[in-house]
């Protein structure tokens, strides 16, 4: 079972920060920003290259509740997602980074 | 106008890498990675925080198209979009951003 999906068994612990039927967000554990985040889909898919593109009207929706509870629609955010080894892709379980609550960089940093 | 507007009204040229009745694909002027798209929606959104989720679902589609004609789907991509000033947005016209070709580095750049 991969990482995440441990995760949303419970099997490994998680600070939420919002839930519904199909989707979970938490706080990354080694954040890049003031405020960083992990929106992941409760079933697993390996990433935003296989999905079907409905998951991502849902998915968008979830994310905007996020950005509502988090309170950084004013101010602003960064929306990431990853595909495999050239975009760097840690967990190959679907999941989109938000960063936000500061100006949070560059669009990519150092490719070492 | 604004910038993208101009874009799709054909007032400014771009170099097109793919094309549908809704979206729009062009290389950036300004790659930060060896491939370096944007897609953006022909219908003025000021950025991703405003978007009906449908859009997405559209978009998410046309995303795919675009990684194929790019022929990065077996090497993976990134995908990112930036939203008002904290996400370092620059240009207030609903952008997505794949950056592929190679790893297109760490996550997030230089705060400065």
């Amino acid at each position: 079972m991969c990482l995440f999906c441990k995760i949303i068994d419970g099997e490994i612990p998680n600070k939420t920060v919002h839930e519904n039927e199909e989707f979970l967000c938490f706080h990354d554990i080694n954040p890049a920003a003031k405020i960083h985040v992990l929106i992941i889909p409760k079933k697993h898919y390996d990433s935003f290259d296989v999905i079907k593109p409905e998951l991502m009207a849902n998915m968008t929706k979830f994310i905007h509740e996020v950005a509502d509870k988090l309170d950084v629609r004013e101010n602003g955010y960064r929306i990431i997602t990853n595909i495999k080894e050239h975009g760097g892709q840690e967990v190959n379980h679907l999941h989109i980074h938000l960063l936000a609550g500061e100006y949070v960089g560059r669009l990519v940093g150092a490719k070492k």
